[in-house]
C-alpha cells in the first residue's frame, strides 16, 4: 500500500459540485488501495472576496489579522470535502494547518514552514481515514494562525509529501501540466512530459502561474518527485524532478510571462557606498520581494544614480510605504513607479552551455518592435522587461524563435 | 478600571459598515476607561450560507466536519472587527474560540463548556488591547473545533464574563431589550427594565428570540448580571437578574411565542412500562430536544396510546431516523408530524403566588377562536400548542388579556 498526497487548487474546489467531483477522484485513489492525504485551497474567488472585505474596514489591514481571516478560506474547504468523501461513503477527516502539525514563524501572510508534527495525520491514516488537510495555512510555537503566502497550498502538500514521506505527490490544478508558454497567449504551445525543479523553479520566479517558486524549492531540497495535472481530466501531466543528462540536450525548456509587475525608479540617488543597501535592506525586512534590479548612471552627470527595480503589484502600497522616509532621508529625488509591466522570460537548464541565446532573444523581440526596458538573467533564465501592452506579441515571438512548438 | 464584556450578534456586525461602528461602541468603552473583552457572532446569513453549501454537498452533513465548517463564521468576524479598531487606533486582537480558552466537550454542533483557561485573553489585556474573541465555538481536550449551537455566542460571553470576574456583560442585539411580547405581533408591547433569570429561561424556551435558555442559565448559576440592548441606538436595555421581592408583584411578565415548533404522535404505542422511557431517551441520546409531551390513551379501547410531543423544526429530519426503527421495534403504528404548529407561553414569576391565570388564558384564547392542541405548564409558565396561523391573533389575545402593555 502506498501513499499519496494530492492537492486540488482553489478552482478545482470551486462550488459544491467540483468538491463532489473532486471527492470521487479522491476515493478512487483510496480504492485503489492506497493510503490519502489530501491539501486543498481556498474555493476560487474566496479568498478575493475576504482581501476586498478586510479593505473596505482597513486600507493596510494588520497581517495577524489577516491571517486569522484568510485561513477560513482553506478551513471551509476542507469540512465541504470530507462531507462530499462522507456522500460517497469513505471515512474521511478534515484538519486544520494547525491540527495537522503544520508549525510556522511568525512572519504573518508570508511565513515558512519550520517544523512537520503530522501525528494525527498518520493517527487517522491508521484508522483507515482520508485525511484532508487546509493547505496555505499554519501555526507559530504560540499558537497564531498563519499563512504560507501564495502558493502556500501547493507547499502544504509537498512539506506533507516529505513529512510523511508519500510514494507520489499529485498537484491538481486548472491546467493540463506546465507548458512551454501560456497557451492562452501562444496556441501552439505544448505540454511538457518532464521539467527539472531548477526550471519550473524560474518559470515560477517568472510568473508562470503553475507553482510558486518556494513549493518548488521545498521539494528540490528535499527530492519530493511531483506531478502537476489536472482535475479535470484524466491526462498525465508533468512530472517535476531531479535533472537529468537528456533533460540538457534542451536549450530552452519554456517561456514565462509575468503580468504582475510593478517598476520603481528612485531617481538622484546619492552615489555612495551603503544607499543601495540600505534601501533593499528596508524592503526585505519589509518581507517585499524584490525581483529584478537595474541601477543607471544619471545623465545630467551628477554623482547621482537612478536606481530601478520590480515588485509584484500586491505590494505596491507598502513598498510605497516603506520607501518615502527612506527617499527622504538618504536626499534622493522623485519616486516613480509604473503598473503596465511584463517580465518575459525563456528558461531551459540547456541554456548553460548554449552561448547566443540571450542575443537570440533579443532578436526576436527587436524584430517584433517589442522594447525592452530592462534585463536580468541566471544561468537558466534570461528575463526582459517589457510594456505591457506587448506581452502576448512578445511571447509568440520568443516561443516561435526557439522552436518550442515542435 | 472595570471590565466589561460585550457581546454583539450576527445583524449587529452584518456588513462592513455595522463593523465599524460596532467598532466605534467597543472603542468608546475602551477611552471610559474600562478594560473590554468583545465576543462576536457571524455576520449575518453567513452561517445560513454555510449550512446551505454543506447540505448541497450531504443531505445530513457530519455534525464534527460541520462545526469545522461553520466556526470559520466567527473567525472571519472577529478579523473584521480587531481590523475595524485598528482604523480607530486601538490596540486589538482577535482571538478563536481555542485561542480564548474555551474547552468544550465532545457533543459536536451542541458542545457544552466544560472549561475556561482565558490566559491569553488576560495577557493581551494586560498589554491594552481589545481583545475580540470568536463565540459560538470551542475546542475539546484533543484540539477537535466544536460549536456550542444556537445561540452559543451568547453563552461564551457569559462564561467569559464569569472566568474573567467581569464587572459589566453587556448583549448587543438587533432588539432594544425584552418587550412584554414581540412588537412585531403585538404593537403595543412594552420594553421591561428588569426581568429575572427563572423568566427569561422560560421566555427563552418558550422561543423568545432574545437569548437562548443555556445562557441565561449559565448566567443564573454564576449570578451574572447582563443587559440585553441594542447595537443601534444608545437606549438602555433590559437588565437580566436574580428575582427580587419587587418583581413577584407582577403575575405575568411577557407573551412568547415560538414559530419554530413541529408535532410528532406515535400512534398506538403498546401500553407497556418502559415503552416511552425508550423512546425519550433515544432522541436524548440524538440530542434531540424534546419540549411539550402529550400521551393520549387510543380511543380505539385497545391497550395503545398515542404519544405526542413537539421538537424545534431543525430536528425534524434527525428525530424522524431514531424514531422509525424504535417505532418497529416496539411494534407502534404510524408516526405523523404536523410542521405547522406555534407555542405561546405565558410567563411570570409572580404566577406562582396567584391562581386562576391558566383559566383566564384559555378563555381569551377561547373567545378569540383559538383551538388549544397540547398544553404544558411550569411553575412560572403556562404553554399551549396552537396552529401557526393563530399564532399573532392568540398572541394579541392574551397579552391584552393580561393587560401587559401598562
Amino acid at each position: 500500500m502506498s501513499l499519496i498526497v494530492q492537492k486540488y487548487g482553489g478552482t478545482s474546489v470551486g462550488n459544491a459540485e467540483r468538491i463532489r467531483s473532486v471527492a470521487k477522484r479522491i476515493k478512487k485513489a483510496q480504492d485503489d488501495g492506497h493510503q490519502v492525504v489530501v491539501v486543498v485551497s481556498a474555493m476560487s474567488g474566496v479568498t478575493d472576496d475576504l482581501i476586498k472585505l478586510a479593505r473596505e474596514i482597513h486600507p493596510t489591514p494588520d497581517e495577524r489579522e489577516m491571517d486569522m481571516l484568510l485561513a477560513t478560506g482553506e478551513q471551509t474547504t476542507v469540512a465541504l470535502t470530507a462531507m462530499a468523501l462522507h456522500a460517497l461513503g469513505a471515512k474521511a477527516s478534515s484538519l486544520t494547518g494547525a491540527q495537522a502539525g503544520i508549525v510556522t514563524d511568525h512572519v504573518h501572510t508570508k511565513a515558512k514552514i519550520s517544523d512537520l508534527r503530522p501525528k494525527r495525520v498518520q493517527e487517522l491514516l491508521k484508522q483507515g481515514h482520508i485525511v484532508i488537510v487546509a493547505g496555505f495555512q499554519g501555526v507559530t510555537e504560540d499558537n497564531r494562525i498563519t499563512t504560507l503566502g501564495r502558493g502556500g497550498s501547493d507547499l502544504t502538500a509537498i512539506a506533507l509529501a516529505a513529512a510523511l514521506k508519500a510514494d507520489v505527490c499529485q498537484i491538481f490544478t486548472d491546467v493540463d501540466g506546465v507548458y512551454t508558454a501560456d497557451p492562452r497567449a501562444v496556441p501552439d504551445a505544448r505540454k511538457l512530459p518532464e521539467i527539472s525543479y531548477d526550471e519550473l523553479l524560474e518559470m515560477a520566479g517568472a510568473g508562470s502561474k503553475v507553482m510558486q517558486a518556494r513549493s518548488v524549492e521545498f521539494a528540490k531540497k528535499f527530492n519530493i518527485v511531483f506531478e502537476v495535472r489536472s482535475s479535470m481530466n484524466d491526462n498525465p501531466g508533468t512530472l517535476v524532478k531531479k535533472e537529468s543528462k537528456d533533460m540538457e540536450n534542451v536549450v530552452i525548456r519554456g517561456v514565462s510571462l509575468d503580468k504582475n509587475q510593478v517598476k520603481f525608479t528612485i531617481e538622484r540617488v546619492p552615489d555612495r557606498p551603503g544607499l543601495a543597501a540600505k534601501i533593499f535592506n528596508a524592503l526585505a525586512e519589509g518581507n517585499i520581494n524584490v525581483d529584478m534590479i537595474v541601477q543607471n548612471a544619471s545623465s545630467s552627470g551628477e554623482k547621482t544614480t537612478d536606481v530601478s527595480f520590480t515588485i509584484t503589484k500586491d505590494d505596491l502600497a507598502k513598498t510605497r510605504k516603506i520607501l518615502d522616509p527612506i527617499a527622504q532621508e538618504i536626499k534622493a529625488g522623485a519616486i516613480t513607479h509604473r503598473e503596465n509591466a511584463a517580465k518575459l522570460s525563456v528558461v531551459g537548464i540547456g541554456m548553460k552551455s548554449h552561448s547566443g541565446v540571450a542575443a537570440n532573444m533579443f532578436d526576436a523581440l527587436g524584430q517584433a518592435e517589442v522594447n525592452i526596458q530592462m534585463i536580468s538573467t541566471s544561468e537558466i533564465k534570461i528575463s526582459v522587461l517589457i510594456d505591457l501592452k506587448d506581452a502576448e506579441k512578445a511571447t509568440r515571438a520568443v516561443h516561435e524563435r526557439f522552436g518550442l512548438s515542435k
